[in-house]
């Protein structure tokens, strides 16, 4: 594999995903740092070069000229993991855990890891009055998603088929720091299980 | 491949995102229709059987006991698609097509999709309070994630690679009905002449 390097905030869970699904492959990345309440991901350089999206994470494979970017953290969580134990060889797993990482996008990640960044990062008393008015829905939608993710692991171990895959390392990122977004871990048992077995994993190296 | 049966709303972009996929493969579909404005994919039944976030669309694989179910329609087209054309041979262009899927579901559905939805089905004078106050920033981003889109169009003739892939498939869906979502399609040259690309494809369906 070409020379990787992860364009990263350390806060963000997005970014923490693509770390721990290397060091769960033994997968070498430099890290190039930006601090996004600096604006840093906002620059002309970086929408011209890393990502016109103005956002991190973004894998670059190769450097130089010959460079390739690949914004999405689950997308760069799949690049790195495919063809490994982490993306399951059975066709309709595979597809089942693509399902968990679109979940983890569009239900999980909107809710948990936005409260979670406008709580401990902004902080209540800065927000926006648009910001203050969808905080109740998304604590709702969260609290949803958590519900849903603790029914499916009552009676599983991991999200999908019989080994953890890239299913449960993306969940895993935003999940186990939910608390700083205000949501009660304690409530959803089967999670906090789940969570001890994901940091249990050989490779396993926790979010800074 | 087992029988398939599309559990669905024809008024979905999400859902006509499968047919499509179907279509352009050649595979047949059952199809099975709900009304989401009647609340048919919330009755216990549907949340206990089909899918428990009680949401369409839902692929069923097989039927009986041995049915299984795959929510999330881009995790669905993947399935349909694996291994045929729609899904690039090259390792990169693999992840990079999934990069546009995650940015479908984040970045352009939160905002096109949604504004359709409330705009032409719900209707603006019907909208809450809440759903209102969102408008103008769902304006926004959905501008935003349509000049990202004809910025890379102004060079590429698809999304990822030299072919049509399933990037260019779920980003059609709403696409090409963004203006019932009120947003103008002809400041976006690019994006017309892709979708007038994506109509001529052979195997090509319509939505409803």
């Amino acid at each position: 594999m070409a020379d990787l390097t992860l364009h990263e905030d350390p806060l963000s869970g997005n970014c923490y995903k693509i770390r721990l699904t290397a060091a769960l492959l033994g997968i070498p990345l430099e890290l190039r740092r930006y601090d996004i309440m600096r604006g840093e991901t906002r620059t002309p350089e970086f929408l011209a070069k890393v990502n016109a999206n103005g956002r991190i994470p973004v894998l670059q494979i190769g450097s130089g000229e010959s460079a390739r970017f690949l914004p999405e953290s689950n997308a760069a969580c799949w690049y790195l993991a495919e063809g490994t134990g982490l993306v399951p060889g059975d066709r309709f797993d595979r597809a089942d855990m693509l399902r968990w990482m679109f979940f983890e996008q569009y239900n999980h990640e909107p809710n948990i890891a936005t409260l979670r960044f406008w709580l401990s990062f902004i902080g209540e008393a800065h927000l926006s009055p648009q910001q203050r008015a969808m905080v109740p829905a998304k604590r709702i939608a969260g609290e949803d998603a958590l519900e849903l993710m603790d029914n499916h692991l009552a009676s599983r171990v991991w999200f999908v088929g019989s080994e953890a895959s890239l299913a449960d390392v993306v969940l895993f990122a935003y999940t186990h720091v939910a608390e700083m977004g205000g949501f009660r871990l304690e409530d959803h048992k089967h999670v906090c299980a789940w969570l001890g077995r994901m940091a249990a994993l050989p490779g396993f190296v926790p979010m800074e």
